[in-house]
């Protein structure tokens, strides 16, 4: 599959930093569903730079509805988007094309395509396909909401500052949405001021954020190798910047006891819920009707125009790089929209596996 | 899939704690491989209860090679293992078949399989079913070792008490499985102690475990959603107790600033290294040449014999559950063996698809 | 996939002729469904050897139901069949370690699996594979049946006979179902002489056959990869002797011309049918609620005691070689109950897909 | 998989008759593979409309390279091709949307998609997809032909004609492309007339068409599910004409005895080679190593100006029709760089599969 992912419906994406265009291809999606192109608009503004905080490589991302789409709806057809480059200034990367950048995917790349890759703005490994993905997710969060199903994703730690974890997910995504850094507290102006503070020493800053599913039917995953953990964890490390992924309490559960870590199942209006929900919504792989949780460690963007120590890998010599060109100085205001949106295509693949292709067409 | 995982080498796991036997299908592996039965009856023992610290129920993981070996050889064509369940004892689950042992998969699996799931024993979702994965990736593990392959897990955190972190993985290996709890340090004891002691109130633990693997070639992964990082972590979420993943130092990578979180590339004898791990060996989605470590945070075993507030999913009420049975106050020692098993299975799979299906077989 | 196929219900096969037991895993299968141990019995009998027209080695097919059944139904959870082998006389095979029988797999799993394959008796390439489908498709089928689906094959062409095409799959299928060999018209006679004749001069003989499936709903399938004509075309090629598939007059229609080769649409009591079914019931892929039709071309078992000539591949010279051990003069028999299980299988995932996963469960 | 097919190499087509573009994806191709925009232009040339025996509907096809090349080579990333539409006439499809062309997938897509499906011009089901087929196996076929491997298709028979069949894939290959109508033998006029009295009488006319590839390995395909047979006719049957497929002499196999099917084995140079070819080149799913022959039956383009008898399936009644607009009176030539272009896709997966993903690429 290696740029796809899903099995009911199944999602591609292509494209490089620099060339024509990046795009998606969405397969499998139920036909009838809307398709409001002003809600994919204001999801990929979302994700778009704005502000000293982000790269000055601001793209318009004027969205071509290529295939899949008739009279503003799904056709059932593979739907597949086209969002062109157009503001592209491949010069910056002239140096870079036998210079590793460190901890980017330039020499792995290297190692895996022989020299045959575009190095141009990191080509197909540049965040800029994440642009396909948010305009899909638009599609598909839409979809969601429909069937009654929420998600949202917001900044939980990133330069010191610690917005609150989700505890109510459907009001609190609202709030996270109503601001420009998706925080559920009022603490954007503490998130930017971490972010200029890394750019302002020629670094860059990481972070973790937390992505809320509520509205989701109990009994949806695979007991072993389709776990609703599984699959979205192999979703999420396409994120360029992810290390890491806990879901619910994750990394914190290893440190409790059993008795403090089991969330005990509770009645609540004819319906069995948990009182707390330290395990994310999944036991056994499988949905248990709570919310679905999980955090993501995002590591600092590796470019940085600080001096660092570096190889020629065609030369094979090591060499000094200070990187100049644009560069985002943190990505984890930027990738929020773009976790939701793949969410959002993961979840339904799995629903249209569990329910059917109409499912999420149906009333 | 569901069950399966892998493109080039399937991996099928199947069978329930209390029916006839559990068992492994793994179809593609390179012809010619030694199949060595007294290794994979060496790395069942290293999964085996043994100890007060384990559960009391012993099973003696007498092995079946169903099919695909051949004179003591792989034959290419699929290798089943059957590994039948002998000691059961399923009169201590008759209490459960309504009730939802909290933060275990009953809820999820009634929700799903509408109550025709095999409820003794946790039925397909019981830990039982991993024998056949340490099986299966005995054989793959050896495989790899004739590659210069070397891969190992040990306990990183359990209980308060913390391991050293991987330095120098090819001999840390040898180490690790010298001693009876996996651990790199002498902390046999003290882990011990910690698990004892929540047995003795009734309680669980749980912990961190670390994998680690040296001499995979560069290049290996894809670069978006078949990134080396999203199929072990889709492999890894496969089993029970795991509730996060994290490559390199992970969350502690997005507390950092770039300059800190980058991996300086160096030249060593010809090769690119990098001066630091800090990324796990990937870049990217792909391999570096540099060691893949990653970390499992696993919850404490739902089972214990405190008393617990849950619900009758059949009556819809709520009642108290106190757990009888043979239960492990903590799995981290014994999933260790068991990751690295499944470790092993998905890089098998991995070399297969860059290389080619007869790889492992080569000189 | 390899040796499974599948999406939503998985399918995987295993097992050498002469190993310890063939076996397949059937995953995905909706939960609930009875398991008719009986019914499984019976269609293996169909399948199995009986006279003078059939190999001489006769195995009991005892299955055994590893995993995914309790109490009579099935779990969600992967079902696991396991049928031993027990009638075997490997000493037949001696000859054949080093020499290609033509037109059998020998030369290509020698090149494929360099000489590690398992030669007896045809190894993982023998029939003996096929009764593990048989037992899979009967639950499959008898699934179906419960929503209304029927599909049987028979006999359609063989040593000059010629059954009557299907025009009643319904009624049609029972008549087949009631005979030893499965014919519409009483030619049982007919056949088994052509069979026997060619058995008596050392030689075999193939034929075509033909199956049907009615109840199908229209829409099932999908437009390019996926069509249930491919999608059946692959699943059948997997059966050694076929050599050819053709849905509703398949080469038939090459020579037609549109006029004629076109069903035309009518109403019938409120229901869109076609006045005839040339096109076996699907168009661009996909079913349009006629009854699906298909022939499969068997090519005559290779295995026959004339002098052939032939080479021996270790020693690279040619070689004379004349069959001594247990063949099939013709598998045309036997080959029905695997075509039509197989068919079964595949529709049970196609269903699985569209509809969600517990549609065959559903009242 | 959907739209999509393959393991290694991932092959997805997309977009609508009238939509603004068709394109397809193609990923996991080796990198450093020489991309010739004037080899493509050709091949797609040998599709286009040209003549009075075609459509009268002329796309000048000028494909755009949106990903996945960069200096005239691949880059391993997908690859992908957008072919906008230009020559579009909707209106002639006006009268379509309720009414089901017989035989076309109108009403099965109907069924499928619940009237949301792009009726313009077939939508998504129309033959203008091949033109991306075509350019993308036009990249595929270059490759395999520096590695040896050879491929090309021809009409076998038309309207009473016949063509020789292959018996020296190699030479004949350059034969047939050297004509406008894809013939071994010279028999353009034969068939050009056959086509064009089917036109004058408002008719169509179908055929066969047969595929020769040589210089394949032996030992390619998988034993069961993946044989070589089963995942071509896979492939095949996404071409909205094919109805059947064989290999070598296929359904004539079917009426032989053993001792004619089967080809003898013989010695030739040191290699192994079979006396005859009746097999086409697979056996048990498998290549010997003889080049790889099949068979196509193409009906007869359902797309006639005949009156018809069909329904209005939103109206639910019967209606007569008499198509309008431009259609092809025969595919039969068309189709034959489309089934190579295929093929020879498929053939890159399987390779890739087989001998890591940098095989084509290698020297």
């Amino acid at each position: 599959m290696k740029n796809s992912i899903g099995k009911s419906v199944i999602f591609t994406v292509f494209g490089e930093s620099h060339g024509p265009a990046v795009g998606v291809v969405l397969d499998g999606l139920a036909p009838g569903l809307s398709v409001d192109e002003s809600y994919i608009a204001e999801q990929l503004s979302r994700r778009r730079p704005s502000g000293a905080a982000d790269t000055a490589r601001v793209e318009p991302d004027r969205f071509q509805l290529v295939s899949g789409v008739y009279r503003g709806h799904t056709t059932g057809t593979p739907l597949t988007i086209l969002i062109p480059n157009e503001n592209v200034r491949s010069a910056d990367y002239g140096q870079l094309e036998h210079v590793a950048r460190p901890s980017h995917a330039d020499y792995a790349a290297q190692a895996k395509y022989h020299g045959w890759q575009d190095p141009r703005g990191g080509g197909h490994f540049s965040g800029r396909v994440t642009a396909g993905i948010v305009a899909a997710g638009a599609i598909c969060r839409q979809a969601l909401e429909r069937k009654g199903i929420r998600l949202g994703t917001h900044i939980l730690r990133c330069g010191g500052v610690e917005d609150a974890p989700f505890t109510d997910v459907a009001s609190e995504i609202g709030r996270i949405e109503a601001r420009r850094f998706p925080l559920i507290l009022d603490l954007e102006e503490a998130v930017e001021a971490a972010v200029l503070a890394a750019k302002s020493e020629q670094d860059s800053i990481g972070g973790v954020v937390q992505t809320g599913i509520c509205g989701l039917p109990a009994g949806l995953g695979e007991p072993w190798f389709d776990s609703l953990e599984g699959v979205l964890a192999r979703a999420m490390f396409a994120l360029g910047g992810v290390k890491g992924i806990e879901f619910g309490d994750g990394f914190g559960l290893s440190a409790m006891r059993g008795s403090q870590a089991n969330d005990p199942f509770r009645m609540q209006d004819g319906r069995v819920v948990t009182a707390t929900n330290r395990n994310g919504g999944i036991n056994g792989g499988i949905t248990n009707g709570m919310p679905v949780v999980f955090n993501l460690a995002v590591k600092p963007t590796p470019s940085i125009s600080r001096l660092q120590q570096t190889v020629d890998f065609v030369e094979g010599k090591e060499v000094e790089l200070a990187l100049s060109g644009r560069h985002d100085p943190a990505i984890i205001r930027r990738i929020c929209p773009v976790v939701t949106a793949l969410t959002a295509v993961v979840l339904c693949d799995q629903l249209a596996l569990r329910f059917g292709t109409d499912y999420l067409a149906q009333p």
